[in-house]
């Protein structure tokens, strides 16, 4: 690779960004780039190897081996070379184990993959002492997840797409930073071929066995061709949008929650009034609040609007039963009571049917 | 058409879910479907004839000639005899002319039947005394406008999606009711076939030539293909959670604009450490909305949130050059003034440059 790329547009842009998402390290704090040898995160390396010695910060890599691929070694191997003649220091590579849980399978071997690296990343960080991992998704990523989240629809939470900042507490702050998420993949692609340098392309990036590949090659494209242009863009800001404001509602509903929720015996009780007196997005927050931290049960949205609907459209209902709880409203209180311990339910043993 | 067709999966879930509809009518007042003879206002019909005088109420339906197409008086002429022999009473044909307007030209001649139609509805329910209109749009339809707002990307507005109850408030509600947000097209396409109704198929509807028709053909059957059947319910939870989020927000913001904004000779002004109390949603619903209230402007997400960089990342940033106004941080307080009066702004006039 050239010693001094040119600072063509993409350079410039990578770099912008990864000196922005510098804003609030301590000095000479290390940011590890978690680096796959892919065109983003190529791209994001040789950008915070540029700028991390300017902005008093040193700048390092860990590439994760997932082991799943032939050569997987290989190109590992290959990606942290790169990182160290790009100047970056410490270079680890981590290989790791994806677990073939059962429990996981639902999800796919994309989430059990993730499970794995996000753990490496996490134990790489604490062995190093990093202040930050920087991770090269990137505008098209993000756009990706919240077409993943609406197909899934549930609701705000599955279009907030990926935070700028996130993952455990390290010094006030998320470890994982973001930088690119405002780039388009074409900036990373086209930023690496100004700086000479070759990213490797994951086999499992166009295998349409995975919805993310299905979502990149087939309902992107069609939507930017009848929707025209900028539909990424769109999809990116609606979703930092809708991250806002259900940051802002859930931290409301935590807070009304210490006033309206009363613990009972083998649940807890709620103000009808108090609940009435919310606006719906508030209400159902509690009640999927309440039903999560006391029964842990995720309430789907036609469940939580159920409940509701014992305060907003009250003539007279029996009780809910609910997986775990009951929902029932007596003497001007809504009464949430557990049905785990078998006895307090009218419902039939699963052997009686 | 039979008489009395067989009660029907298709034809009760139209019933059960026009009956719903009528909730907070009062005794005797008549209802008014918006028919276009497509087989949604047609099921809507039918189901608004037998439901309507089984709820005490009165069925009536209003059928607009746009004339944008050969034939439509006769088309429009169909569709009131369908209704007549449904037994619905009034039945209203109310020709209405679509303005080539040039300010309506960048949203399509879409818009401006739109604009036409919902007048003419408006019109012909004070006419009638109606209480409410019943509208046919389906959860596809839903879905199509989630999408459709979702490439324009203005955040949790765009993707709210249609009210099941909006419009001009009548008797404490909003005139127009949408009972069929909860069904899918196929449903009202099979209550037509069970009733033995042969619905009109408007050839706008299979025109490319409108977004909305590209949304339908291309944009969702590859999502279903690609992500799973479900999608299009998906969207339509999303829209509806979205619509409570944005309500609840927004209502929160016009409470705290009156504690926090003061006017002043040229603006307004509002606290800075009250704007960094509230949390990213609040503060930057309450930039637009003061931007909005006192000049007229919609700030896109980019220059709300260069404005709210005043509050949250202060660094000493000079005034800020809006559409009509300027930003300014002084003393404690974030200033917001006009400068449509020209003497107030640094900026050129255009022929300077």
């Amino acid at each position: 690779m050239p010693d001094r790329p040119r600072l063509t547009p993409a350079i410039a842009d990578t770099r912008r960004a990864v000196r922005e998402s510098f804003a609030g390290l301590p000095a000479d704090a290390l940011v590890l780039v978690a680096l796959s040898g892919g065109p983003d995160s190529l791209a994001l390396a040789a950008a915070t190897a540029f700028e991390a010695p300017r902005a008093g910060l040193r700048g390092g890599a860990v590439v994760i081996d997932h082991g799943l691929q032939e050569g997987s070694a290989t190109i590992a191997a290959g990606a942290a070379e790169t990182a160290r003649a790009l100047g970056l220091h410490p270079v680890e590579v981590v290989a790791v184990e994806v677990a073939a849980r059962g429990d996981a399978a639902h999800e796919g071997p994309e989430a059990a993959a993730r499970d794995a690296r996000y753990a490496a990343l996490v134990a790489t960080a604490r062995a190093t002492g990093a202040a930050a991992v920087l991770l090269g998704h990137t505008l098209d990523d993000q756009a990706e997840t919240v077409l993943l989240g609406l197909a899934r629809g549930s609701g705000a939470t599955s279009i907030r797409g990926m935070a700028a900042v996130s993952g455990p507490a390290v010094g006030g702050s998320g470890l994982y930073r973001r930088p690119l998420l405002g780039l388009r993949r074409a900036s990373t692609l086209a930023a690496c071929a100004d700086a000479g340098l070759d990213p490797w392309t994951d086999p499992h990036n166009v295998d349409p066995a995975y919805a993310r590949v299905r979502v990149r090659q087939s309902v992107l494209p069609v939507l930017e061709t009848e929707l025209g242009p900028g539909v990424a863009e769109a999809l990116a800001r609606t979703a930092a949008q809708a991250a806002e404001d259900a940051d802002a509602l859930d931290a409301m509903a935590e807070e009304v929650a210490e006033d309206v929720v009363e613990l009972e015996e083998a649940g807890v009780s709620l103000s009808v009034s108090a609940l009435a007196a919310n606006p719906a997005a508030l209400r159902q927050r509690l009640i999927r609040l309440v039903a999560n931290s006391e029964f842990h049960v995720a309430l789907s949205r036609t469940q939580t609007l159920e409940v509701a609907r014992l305060v907003t459209d009250w003539h007279g209902q029996g009780p809910i039963d609910l997986p775990g709880f009951t929902a029932e409203r007596r003497g001007g209180r809504l009464h949430l009571i557990s049905t785990r311990a078998g006895e307090l339910t009218g419902q039939k043993p699963p052997h009686d049917h």
